[in-house]
């Protein structure tokens, strides 16, 4: 019940131990197709270019902007927790001239404030993120990409937590470049990052000056494997891919919709549940993320030992605090598998023994 | 029997479907410990710096140019096959001024004159392929750290396709960088790439002026979560590297010098059988590697209807040509698990029916 990884469902753990087979066997590039086709579904887009890259969610962030940013790019980044701050990281080592639009941790980032500076800046690439793993703070993106659009941007969002547990919808909200992890609502093992790209952000790609500054990371290479040519880039991670191709399936058969409903009945349980213990959520209501709920240490508690007792005790891993909230803040996940009622009546009552003790 | 993924052992299968736990459980660091302790005896270094970077063996690759190499840096690339050139592109994207020493295919470079290379131009770094997978070609590396050290210069060796199926001593040799993959003579599915640097190699990076250009393979980053402080960088591929802590752990209960015999005595009876067939390899005896048999295509066989009638009658992959190679050459693999007797009599017997008909 951490932030990631979530719990694997045991269809995903034996589709892992499955025989390895080569990466160019043609039945492996049959699965390889299905990912796509699954990935598109739970993205919401029709992108052509819609892929796994061989690397966790942190390798598909730096995907994105090594490939859309060229040096001396203006890059805009709304950076209100550890993430957004990866991302100006991440950018900056692309040769970025980086703008950050800030906001208190906890919160996220206006959307008016963002508008007027996306008009002042005119940046080529305008970086949020989705579900902000830090701090548990969803980031509203309505309107943002028409007006991203409008400035001669693109829009690059950061769907690491939100993918298979929220509404993420790519082609409606004009969603340029996305990317994600595979541990945390999809429920399969960190190892793979699903990343799509618009027509809008491939041009860019098609159209760049210098080479993509990363090899391995390069879609104008990649994309030749995971496309018709089937032209050898790198070999690809096949028993992980087995695994989100599981995971897939598990997502689609449940259903979106339904998926949804249940990761936001969980977390109204699990905050129903804190509210009795007196435990307090670092954001407001209407800035809480279902998946991950960041709540404050309550007074007089020791943060580590809790922690540690919950995890020796009861068998489960919280997330503490990281940057600004260290020490001060606990992350409860509720992803993917992770998200149900047995968890949350556990967690509520590992909790009543060791915070009201 | 390809140029890898090589078979996966049963043991290694069942640990990738175990339970995910976090990245930072107290008993997964302790698994990180050991995967790091069982890497040093295979690459034979009391290296502190040796870890696994959660990519494949093309992400090893980078990480260790991307680490040592800042802009207008000297690097001296070895390049007689797909792999070298893939370093030479590599180190181009990290700003070097490269310089490449280049003998034909199938053969490795001549150590006289990479020694000439080194002294005329004084190379910050310089870099070979142990064994090229695309040519089957041994690089001989005797004498080659010394005269490297004497000129200023760190020595990085490429070790994909060699580690745990022929000798490899970094420290022995004087390599200062070396990478790995998880799926060739270690046997564990692709996704993992071990890397370890020397105590000198380390020294350059501290002394970097520039950020490493990859925010994912920083090295300055990663290493505080290899090491002592647990810092969280990105989230760890926990099933991948349940998975290579018992392949390694099959390598070490195997023994080296046993394991290494074995590749060689498979490849003798491959190559004895092949030569009954009239089927010749592309490199003279002494520069052939035991895991990986580059042949010339038969005169008058069809290439990719040979491969395919293999992989569809016989259940055996092997590997086509590569770059110059393509269309010409076979590559047949003998990595790790691959290599027992059952699957050579079983390639030649297929062999046998589809060549000599």
């Amino acid at each position: 019940m951490g932030p990631g990884p979530s719990d694997v469902p045991p269809r995903v753990l034996q589709a892992l131990g499955r025989p390895t087979i080569g990466h160019l066997d043609p039945s492996f590039l049959a699965l390889m197709d299905e990912i796509r086709d699954r990935l598109r579904q739970v993205f919401a887009t029709s992108n052509e270019m819609t892929l796994a890259v061989s690397g966790t969610g942190s390798a598909g962030m730096e995907t994105v902007f090594v490939n859309l940013v060229e040096p001396g790019d203006k890059v805009l980044v709304g950076r209100c927790g550890v993430f957004g701050g990866r991302m100006a990281d991440v950018a900056a080592r692309c040769g970025a001239e980086v703008v950050t639009v800030d906001a208190p941790w906890g919160q996220p980032i206006e959307p008016r404030q963002l508008i007027q500076a996306i008009e002042q800046h005119r940046p080529r690439v305008v970086a949020l993120v989705h579900a902000e793993t830090s701090t548990g703070a969803h980031q509203p993106v309505a309107g943002l990409g028409d007006a991203i659009h409008e400035a001669g941007g693109l829009f690059v969002l950061d769907c690491v937590t939100s993918l298979g547990g929220m509404p993420v919808e790519l082609d409606a909200w004009g969603v340029d470049a996305a990317y994600s992890g595979s541990q945390k609502c999809l429920s399969c093992p960190p190892g793979l990052s699903p990343v799509s790209l618009s027509p809008a952000a491939v041009a860019r790609l098609d159209a760049r000056k210098h080479k993509v500054q990363s090899w391995y990371l390069d879609l104008s290479l990649v994309r030749q494997y995971w496309g018709g040519e089937r032209a050898y880039h790198h070999t690809a991670p096949i028993n992980m891919l087995y695994g989100l191709h599981e995971a897939l399936a598990l997502v689609l058969e449940e259903g979106l919709p339904t998926r949804f409903e249940r990761h936001r009945a969980m977390h109204e349980l699990l905050r129903d549940g804190l509210a009795r213990l007196g435990i307090e959520y670092v954001n407001a209501p209407e800035h809480r993320l279902p998946m991950l709920n960041a709540v404050r240490v309550p007074t007089g508690v020791d943060d580590a030992l809790t922690r540690r007792r919950l995890l020796d005790d009861y068998g489960i891993e919280i997330g503490g605090g990281l940057g600004e909230f260290r020490g001060k803040a606990w992350r409860i996940g509720l992803m993917g598998q992770t998200a149900v009622r047995r968890n949350v009546s556990l967690l509520l009552a590992a909790l009543t023994d060791l915070v009201r003790a």
